[in-house]
């Protein structure tokens, strides 16, 4: 795929010019710090070859992005019983998500929300220590990436657990439903370090195997979700993957892909290429601008989309 | 695609059998006096083969599908600009569509929703008739189904009519907010109709084959959309087509589908074949119980979805 | 009380040289067309005495005032079982007041709010045709305010007709949920004309004795509402008769009021006085801007409020 | 006032035969615990003398009307500034208070509801410690009700603290919204203990005095709160202070009160009474029902209503 290679590079250089690249989020004071000027992009092909262009090598906070992994780990755990701690149906505005939670007593609407991964940080506890518990998703992560040298970035961390006062508040909100089995320190510990994971777009295109071939890994390794769980989660980034943008990117991209607002995404080409992109600036739903952008381009040029041929 | 035709009299003969079939809406008196008994089911494929099984051709009411075709000519008229007075996002639970309408100065979540429909049917109108508007609409649908003897069943019509007191609601909320162009009884009087229009299972899925196969159409037919067009209604189908069922039709299914309280489903497997399904009892949020029973075994059993081979 | 005419006049001087006077409601085209300038305000004691200033004589819109006379006739029908279609709770912001219709299947929070007040105009009906309803209306505020030139501003009830699309949408959301004995057109003709109905403060001050000293009436003539029916009406005034500034005038003034977009608000003093004001111009959240201060300023001054004495 | 002691030894005794007595909170253990067959009354009139029945000596847990003091000390600390924090508005349904939470940027509708009053505690805090405030609570409470002995019940405190959560993400949320100016668990543990201060009717009835007689403390005593902050909180009171019950109770008492899950409830006739009654069973929105029967039948008998004579 020469072809690929190059179409990638056409985009990163693209990019680079581009003078709307949106806003860095603010609200955890080490991602603003990060640069807008940033952009990386990598795909990993069936073949198991990986094609990059721009910062492709260069770590970044994964944040929400790490929703799918633990959504995954999780699925693994308790399968079907998922379903009955967390719903699958997209939330509408996030304003909806509070009010949602309050009428449905305590079951979030979907894993990929932030009460939703709360729920799934407290299903992975499952009575260890938090640390032991972070300890198992970041070797998930690693497993699934084939890198061991992916790793939490403390600041980040910390930062979070400084700024986290809605969380905190989703988390009590739960538990005072019921809905949680651990205190909503213990779980914020899980969930607030999930988010701070650092992973370069080549290491997060590589993880995404897991959902873009999933009868692709080696016959040594265990794969680490089934294909219908692998279906299952692609479904929920389709559908509520990109916040309240979540449909416009079904309409413009047309892939399954999450986002987080540390300004990365992946996207799946379901059974052709597992896509990491990462650019810093957001745009007004939260998702990266460049990002998004990108993927529209890539889409369109190589005719991936899940909704018919271009 | 024998192999096809003997899924479908398999599926057919298991759903007869099955005891569980969901409650006939009675909302609407008409649809109240169908029997539970019926089940019908048509595919067509790439290569124009009809196959079916079951009371693939009796007519049934369409209902809510009917959105799907009138989006489809709304997006031809305006274009991208349809998005101004019509979201693109899953809408959340029911309850959310009006508070969302209140929030959102009446601009409706998304077209596959009532109020968004009833946008769409403004923007049909356009200075005309209710009736030269509803005579454009069924057009439209004959040729997509390339069958002239497609007619609206006005029994039902009158029937929403008489009971439609909440879309009523809707569409006095939306003109107040400025989004309707023509006054609320006009509107709906299109609005009504077109979910009263009438088609068998193998009509259905004919009509559907714009979604499928945008290239297919016979070059002396002026293809109904364009390609870019299909990909954002099959992605609306996806995100919203199944009102709070959706994600769950996503993730078990996992194809573009649309539903209406008549029981019929109208399901896509881009590039590769358009489905439609009938049965009308219907499931506890409203969608055909073994309409999309039958869809997840033969999804399954073809190994169609669009988020990765079984 | 020369006393309280001297600070009557104190208070129209006042008033006269404010520069601050709200804005006129625009949403109903004849409102539109009144001056800001106006200001008028009476009061009757409970000798029977009508002390009044400024633009007490000229009529206006009372719109909203009219519903404490409409929940009287209702209450004097039906007693108690009023309560069964309608709530007498504060319903929160405007915003909540829909989506609690929604929740609490088409009870209106109070009768004071836009949906209660349908829903007592629909009680009013009791299969009467709506202008003989109007009638009725009429004939008891007239009564009330012993003047049978008290008439109906057809120009103003024209035009509400024509802009009242969101009034629309309640009826038929109430209709829908089955709170609606007629249909949702007749009972809005009668609800649109009460709204129009024109009073001058001086009509209006003497309407309200029922409120206030409900044994006062002349023995020749039945009191219009029992003292039971008037404390539960005062009870409401002060709850919810401001919209969302209902607390704030609690908390400044401390009487029973009902406010009106026409400008006009009626305000008791339970067994001391009944008191009229109209200013047109409107404070942010719709009541009389004016006439909320003039009333402040009269009640400090004379030591009323029914939560103590200053 | 012998007739005043005759009237409470009648209640008392028709409230001991009273079958229906409420449910018992049970959602902190320690009131669990308390019989359904307590009933206590004490009114203290404007001469100074304390009537009182039943089991008004008995010491029981203030909870929400510890609400009114802290509310009445924030005022006299910080004035009308106190309103930039806090609305005066009623929330609605208790539903709607959370929704509306989020909507008005962590400014809570009225300082009775539990977000409001978190936000009252928080503005007590002012940078002391949570011991030292509630030292403070408390002694303002002592001298309102002129006795020493009133106390804090350890028990309830930390039953309250183990079951807060939804407390807690309600005070997360506002201190995510920035208005808050402690940390959650500091202002909580303000907010936790003075719901725990254990009174007697006679001790509550005292310390309502504040609002009922704002002119009649001893000379030598500085008067608590002033007239013009003792009408405020009678109006928030008659407005917001018996949660989703506080229209029915100003239309069937027509007194400014306020309730606690502890069955107690402090009503006030201004100028007149202040009155304590308390009884364990509450009526299904959260008030005591025998106590609010018991003021009903009271107002009734002496003619105590703000909204007019009987």
């Amino acid at each position: 795929m020469t072809n690929l290679s190059a179409i990638l590079d056409d985009i990163a250089t693209e990019m680079a010019v581009e003078t709307e690249r949106g806003a860095v989020a603010t609200y955890i004071p080490e991602l603003a710090k990060v640069s807008p000027d940033h952009f990386g992009i990598a795909v990993v092909t069936r073949d198991g070859h990986i094609h990059s262009a721009g910062d492709a090598a260069m770590p970044f906070s994964i944040q929400s992005v790490s929703k799918v992994f633990t959504l995954s780990m999780a699925l693994e755990r308790l399968g079907e019983k998922c379903w009955r701690r967390v719903g699958r149906e997209p939330s509408g505005d996030p304003f909806n998500s509070i009010v949602q939670l309050e009428a449905d007593n305590g079951i979030p609407r979907n894993p990929l929300i932030n009460a939703g991964a709360i729920v799934i940080s407290d299903i992975l506890l499952a009575d260890r220590t938090p640390s032991a518990t972070i300890e198992r998703i970041l070797a998930f992560i690693q497993m699934a990436a084939d890198d061991a040298a992916i790793s939490i970035d403390n600041a980040v961390a910390c930062s979070e657990r400084d700024t986290g006062e809605r969380n905190m508040a989703l988390a009590h909100f739960i538990r005072a439903s019921g809905n949680l089995d651990h205190p909503a320190d213990r779980t914020l510990e899980v969930y607030f370090n999930q988010c701070a994971i650092a992973m370069s777009c080549v290491q997060l295109a590589k993880a995404g195997r897991m959902f873009a071939f999933t009868q692709q890994f080696d016959p040594d390794v265990l794969a680490p979700i089934t294909p219908q769980h692998a279906r299952q989660v692609n479904a929920l980034m389709l559908t509520c993957g990109h916040y309240d943008g979540s449909g416009e990117f079904a309409s413009e991209v047309g892939l399954p892909g999450k986002s987080g607002v540390g300004g990365g995404i992946l996207a799946i080409v379901p059974g052709i290429a597992s896509i990491a992109v990462w650019s810093p600036g957001l745009n007004a739903v939260g998702n990266s601008h460049l990002g998004a952008l990108a993927l529209e381009r890539l889409a369109h040029r190589m005719g991936w989309s899940v909704f018919g041929t271009t």
